[in-house]
């Protein structure tokens, strides 16, 4: 069989601060090709891709190896890796046939690629017949990182207020919806007029848009929070804190102010309410819970998505040539909801 | 009868900023006398104190009541409350019976009080017949803090590594003896050589003066903590954060480097590793758990202190006039052991 085309998204440059530049600090480089009927195996499965998800984390791999963090940075002129969907082409491997669906994380972002080491792979059923793409959103991470957080950490109670950063975005989304079905009252916080309108359909209680109205004159007003789901860190942490109840809980989730120092890095000025409010806060990274969570959450999430009980929203492109582009989108505010890049619906 | 004097230690200014000052900021006065015989008790109980503990919290507590917090402000001109020992020495009400000692908060600094709420005062029973002192001290509220902070936020588990500071201190000595119960390598910080020395015969693994030594070059050798015992706040809990294991646990019990702001207060900086490490942090104040947890703990410490494994420092003066000074060696460093004020054996 001739050469097929092999494209991959590479991690060309360390940005130094602020946002990545599509083109420079990652390519999309179609260069390579691969013979999918004669590359050796080796014992292990050939994949095609299917669909790559891009989700915030990755900026923060982007960086100096010498910085240490949660995931090892990307190595320079190697794929982006990350939570993708892929079909086994061939296999010699035990573990994975021939049609096989696979989901997981470390997965390049290349449109084929062969490997022998299964680590951090599954096979995936959609026994719903759901679309691939909920795979790597409301049933993929992002989804997950909702359904762990609140059920672990939330400690939830009818009646009590949530105040919810990034709400209309992929977690957030799902937050403000996991509240509602609680009987919470929910604060949502987001980046534009759009994304309000998405979180107010999404039942959220108080929504606004940060950029034109004051998070701290919202929390003095419809505060104060029992909970504080965190996607963002920075000032914002600051403000929840100063409006948090007593024995509120705080889950960190993620910093994205953080990930863009554009300067001196943000420092938290309200850290004693930690004790004068008898504070919890966890830390929550999801796959710290994969292997003990995710049979109850395929359940019952997959269920709550195909009754139409959870509603989600997916920015879609197709073709890896989109896939710095996606990327970039989760640092500039412009994506309004789970990014995907579709390679091939089979 | 003729009249008793009825001395109290008062309350007088707001301090501004730094150390509060004896005689200045809180002052004995003897000039109140009280007849006993006679006092009307209007169905309440009449109350000589005999004991009466200061605690680092109490420096909060003396603050502008506009600047809100987890204690109420002390109100100017009246006498300082806090924990204490008291003998009913006679009694219209149906709970407490002359005779009864009582332990408790919200006790005024003042030889003799009427009062007919008994909310936050309950009987004690000394039955292993230990001395009072200690009723304030290894079986009062900073051990309760130790016992309740430990059992319900430590999760600890032999071979881990816990950063204790104030180490020497009523809290943090005994931390730092139930961690080398359990088997855990114990870290502890204190400011002066004697502390180092006491901390060292409690059986701290590594124990340092942070006044000589670096805090953040010890913690680099001896780390990464899986468990941080935080009695101080500010730049230490900076450091906890930077070599701190994944998955450690924080133990917010005070911030002392807080309540004495001599300029800026202090601004955290590591933050961002509450997700990088999926640190749990949890703010401690023990009245959250007297009621649930008393009876445990008096059974279990009383034991470990009529035994003599618990050890336990106590700095007792005597005499009401003595209390502004002890007050004041809380937070210049100048105390070696629980603060203590005794004012009548019986």
């Amino acid at each position: 069989m001739s050469p097929t085309r092999n494209a991959r998204h590479i991690f060309n440059e360390i940005p130094k601060a602020g946002l990545i530049e599509p083109g420079k600090h990652t390519v999309y480089d179609a260069s390579q090709t691969i013979d999918l009927d004669n590359v050796p195996l080796n014992g292990g499965f050939l994949v095609k891709t299917l669909a790559l998800s891009l989700d915030p984390y990755m900026r923060g791999r982007m960086r100096d190896p010498s910085v240490k963090s949660y995931s090892p940075a990307y190595p320079l002129g190697q794929p982006i890796t990350g939570y993708g969907i892929g079909k086994i082409v061939r296999s010699e491997h035990d573990t994975f046939k021939t049609g096989d669906y696979i989901y997981g994380v470390g997965m390049p972002h290349e449109e084929y690629w062969v490997r022998a080491d299964t680590t951090l792979l599954s096979v995936v059923k959609n026994e719903l017949n759901l679309p691939w793409s909920t795979y790597l959103g409301v049933l993929g991470m992002p989804g997950m990182t909702a359904y762990v957080g609140w059920k672990e950490y939330s400690n939830a109670k009818p009646g009590e207020t949530v105040f919810v950063t990034t709400a209309a975005g992929a977690v957030g989304s799902l937050v403000v919806q996991l509240a509602k079905l609680q009987g919470l009252k929910v604060i949502a916080s987001s980046g534009s007029n759009d994304k309000v309108a998405f979180t107010r359909e999404l039942g959220a209680d108080v929504a606004f848009n940060y950029k034109t109205e004051s998070t701290k004159e919202v929390l003095e007003r419809e505060g104060p929070i029992d909970i504080y789901w965190d996607n963002v860190g920075g000032e914002v942490l600051d403000l929840a804190l100063e409006y948090s109840n007593v024995h509120a809980r705080f889950i960190e989730c993620g910093m994205a102010s953080a990930y863009n120092p554009s300067g001196e890095p943000y420092r938290l000025k309200n850290f004693t309410h930690f004790i004068a409010k008898r504070i919890t806060l966890h830390g929550l990274l999801v796959i710290d819970f994969f292997a003990t969570h995710k049979d109850a959450f395929y359940a019952d999430f997959s269920k709550l998505v195909k009754e139409g009980t959870l509603k989600y929203k997916e920015d879609v492109t197709r073709g890896l040539e989109t896939a710095p582009q996606a990327l970039r989108s989760l640092s500039d505010g412009s994506n309004t909801g789970k990014r995907v890049v579709v390679l091939a619906d089979d």
